[in-house]
């Protein structure tokens, strides 16, 4: 395929979504109170106000993140980082409207084992463009709002799981082969991973017993794995110096971060509730610690107590407390931050890692940052039979199995995704359009406003 | 008037309105219970706690909008193009308190035909200085939360209408001029559009039938059609190179308005209900397809896919569904972002428009925009003779007629409201001045500190 | 000590502080329904939810004020202050959660007079750890939201009053000698002067009768006069010279602010009802009108209509009404605004501030807003016996003399902290230091990416 047809066929793809939504049939809302949607008056306004209030604020991470990581890269890249974590506002919200919301949370498929029926994934034309969902409330997800508000929360969970991976194989990704990529991550990892663990009989929660409160696993350790097989077939930059462009981008990207993250993390209580409220507070206080820990860590170790250090860490603070959100107390979270953000500063510095060229660490970041929330989730979460402390090891097994699960799940099938990607479009520039900078070779732009008439 | 004097001038009448309040007579709350105002019981705490979150974002896409233009307009210019969007917090916000709210809500004057009665403004004196406005709901607008609410919600709408206007003569207008202009828009322009739309006997909903869920037409038709006009009182600039200065500021006003959209839309369901969430539904699908559009359709016409597009095209879509977001369907709204990107992609790039100079395509994008709105939404606004699709043609030619009436309107209106001001006060700045540009000539300010001490 | 040792002290702080999380007892909760505390079912929904989203909007204030206050500085030490800022989300959380919130908001200790009981501080051990913190609502202190919700909004007020101080000391403070200060700071400033002013026993509120409705007094007067206090210990800069890096920067700064003080206004009110809707209406109106009295009487005085103008216009007018947002009408508002912007603009530009080096004018916004605010309040508050209008003279004594006593005990108790932060590590960096520029010099970073590898 040449390289006008690629663009071509998007275009038609694009126009052919939004003009079958013309004529998609609507679909007789009163017809589907029925055994999966409850009347309207079991909606909670204040579940509403507080959910609508926590979409907007996870829809402000994504921007957020592009600051986060624009900041961070060479000032050859800054537009084009920014970019692709913005894109994903489009690309993924009509995958998740057209079929992806389906595969995540549609009728269940899966196998029946004995009384048990554990499932892998949704019928993908359950909810095709959001068919039945609509105002009425469904019975087992989130049964005090509108369904809608539901697949729209989540939504913008999918939006900012491909755009977490950017980072890794920034400066050096064709911008069209990563839009092909991130549509596969979404339909293949993303929304089985997303069924499996927060579906009712989804085999990841329901068999392994996984809690992952607002998706450190899920979001997190499935970005931070796809992240690491993303560098290893992309390989490292040219140039692979680090120099930050513009910190007080990345100041306002954690800003952002930190302040939509309230809504990932209060609002996947679904509810204005004590749990929302208890969720807030251990995000806030894991945030704290690790921020503190990373920086104090970083000087002990010879390095300057930086803004840059002060972001990352509040940010690995962040996604360690994720899924254990509502799960443990104030006290406990401060110890998910602490020990996450010395794990993950170690391996950050650690040389193997640097070799390989992940460029904003997004794994060690992401990816170990999920991975000690998941095990840190096991040891501490409340709750009957929920973890090591409130169940004993055999439930903590089950749950280091699902991790290893999930870990070989996301890094062997985002590797595959890679490659299959990669012989459709390659995914890497050319070694010249990787030296002028993808600002200019994909975009056209440039953050010195002189440089575009140039070339 | 010589120009130290209109400052003078400025600086007494705001000393005059300030010190007005202090004396200005309280109105005795409790003896406004009557036909117009409901009692305290009536208010709905989820409703309070939504709206004052979407007053909130509606807030937050003013600064969002100084952004998204700043980073557009040449390097001499960022930071008067910000701060033109940035002083209508304060100018609009004041003129609102004191008059133009009761012109736009205030108690109706028009005309009585038979049996009904068509009305065109509102008496200025109703809520002058937000007399009666208090914490009783009224009983027709919003009659679930308290009036000073409603009052404040669409408060935010009145002022970043004209800071929307900006867009068009950026780079070479007179900032006092600006000012003066921005008043008489309020209050000639904006308030009474926004009665004849919104108020329960406004001629335009009312007689014509016309559907605006939250503005499209009283805000970016208006603000579209002025921004026209005032590129054809202005001139064209004399350098009309186009650059933009920063293109990282343009991405992140693009968030904010983005994030500050759903305050607008879901917002003006005026309670935390289902509507709200369809209309973020829909808010989300409309500006994710009119992104993907727009690059995509930039890309096939030659050009490289640029955050500049994403950016353009997201709010393209964020406008075109703003008058419907209520109103219809998730595959509806898709293909409301879809065509209405290739439309207004179109005349960005058509050459007719090129030639007068509207900087920033403020008319292309908002005017094109709030036009195609509300076509499609005389189209395909679900609801009992709401459309062309759910009620037949006479419906849909009073729609069209209504749009015909609203853009001679505010064309027209703007155009002799530029010329008056500029009769009062030059609105272009002198020749000097937008040579070394409007930061230092206005402002004193640049961008680049070391130029501040030059000048 | 040496350099090195201070930070493996800070190190094993915090490691200390986050292990002890670990094994701190859990506090049954059930256990606590007592006098204290009431059930759950006393939790309005709605309040929460406006609540999340308050404590949500004061979080970004503190990241908006490192951008108000970063954009001002010289570009040698924007980073720096910046992180200044933002360093306070680690150190005051961690903090608050450990015994600022109990000395604050704990068991009152005070004195007992007659049938009177004054209290001047909490117990610091009554809610370590945030024991008994949790979802149940606290019968005086928000008895509508989980207590837990409470301690998190009251947090974030913490959280930024040390941040607004950097602005007077900024350029040339030791980065880890402010880390002391700031914990100095919040435990004996500003947690007792919260409890004296909050707590239903507290001296100044109860005794002196002191309305304070969003902080004030308690979070700008303390503030602004510790920012006094910081410059007269550290001394002028080597070169005070003033020329603002990014005035975009600012403009966001400022756009997030006033966005985020709709939380602490509004949110002040602690639930979603009509006190919420007045609040958020006054503090519109005070910074609009704030905002357009400072350009105008800058105009009038021989300097420019400036973007930075009007900034620090809003956030004045916005400190100005911080203490009676609740508490007077929208015309009063405005001269809220306008009264204190002409007082604080003249004291701004008035020499002998300027001799002293009050970097950012935080002495003249803050402390002078403060003091503004307090006194209108203690003129115009409603309310039976609340202000010198509804309630005569003997009131507005009362409240003067609360005054003059918080000016004393704020602004000697920040001089006597600041001497002793000196003595145990110096709190100005050496000379050299100051004239790289603390970024380079305190964090090994810059906002010149090619100067990082120089220096």
């Amino acid at each position: 395929m040449n390289i006008e047809s690629r663009w071509v066929v998007s275009f038609v793809i694009i126009s052919f979504v939004c003009i079958t939504g013309v004529f998609w049939p609507a679909v007789n809302e009163t017809s589907y109170i029925n055994s999966e949607f409850i009347t309207v008056d079991h909606i909670v306004p204040a579940d509403v106000a507080w959910l609508l209030t926590s979409a907007c604020l996870v829809l402000i991470m994504t921007p957020g993140l592009s600051f986060f990581y624009g900041g961070m890269v060479g000032k050859k890249n800054v537009i084009s980082t920014m970019l692709q974590s913005f894109i994903c506002l489009g690309v993924v919200t009509l995958l998740w409207v057209v079929v992806a919301f389906s595969l995540a949370f549609g009728e269940p498929i899966g196998i029946q084992s004995g009384s048990h029926f554990y499932s892998f994934i949704g019928n993908p034309t359950t909810f095709a463009f959001m068919d039945y969902v609509g105002v009425l409330p469904h019975k087992q997800l989130a049964n005090t709002v509108p369904f809608m508000l539901f697949a729209l929360f989540q939504m913008k969970f999918a939006v900012i799981a491909p755009a977490i991976i950017t980072g890794s194989f920034a400066e050096r990704v064709r911008f069209i082969s990563y839009l092909l990529f991130i549509c596969l991550f979404t339909l293949l990892i993303y929304a089985p991973l997303c069924h499996a663990v927060w579906y009712p009989t989804g085999v990841l929660g329901s068999y392994f017993g996984v809690k992952d409160f607002a998706g450190g696993t899920v979001v997190h350790m499935s970005a931070g794995f796809a992240a690491l097989a993303g560098v290893l077939v992309l390989g490292k930059r040219k140039n692979n110096q680090h120099i930050p462009t513009n910190i007080p981008f990345v100041l306002l990207g954690t800003g952002m971060l930190w302040f939509g993250w309230f809504g990932f993390n209060a609002g996947s209580a679904l509810a204005a509730n004590g749990v929302a409220a208890m969720a807030f507070a251990t995000t806030t206080t894991s945030s704290a610690a690790a921020m503190l820990t990373w920086v104090f860590f970083d000087r002990i170790n010879g390095r300057k107590v930086s803004a840059l250090g002060a972001c990352i860490g509040a940010v690995v603070g962040l996604v360690a407390i994720t899924p254990a959100a509502g799960f443990v107390s104030v006290p406990e979270s401060m110890f998910f931050g602490f020990i996450t953000a010395v794990v993950s500063n170690a391996i950050v510095n650690a040389s193997y890692l640097k070799k390989i060229d992940d460029t904003l660490d997004v794994f060690a970041c992401h990816g170990v940052g999920g991975i000690m929330g998941m095990i840190l989730t096991a040891i501490f979460a409340h709750g009957e039979n929920a973890s090591l402390l409130h169940g004993g090891w055999i439930v903590f097994a089950h749950h280091m199995m699902a991790l290893v699960l999930v870990s070989i799940f996301t890094f062997f099938g985002a590797y595959l995704l890679f490659k299959v990607t990669n012989w459709i479009i390659p995914m890497r520039v050319s070694e010249e359009s990787e030296h002028i900078g993808l600002d200019l070779s994909q975009h056209d732009e440039s953050l010195d406003p002189n440089l575009k008439t140039v070339v």
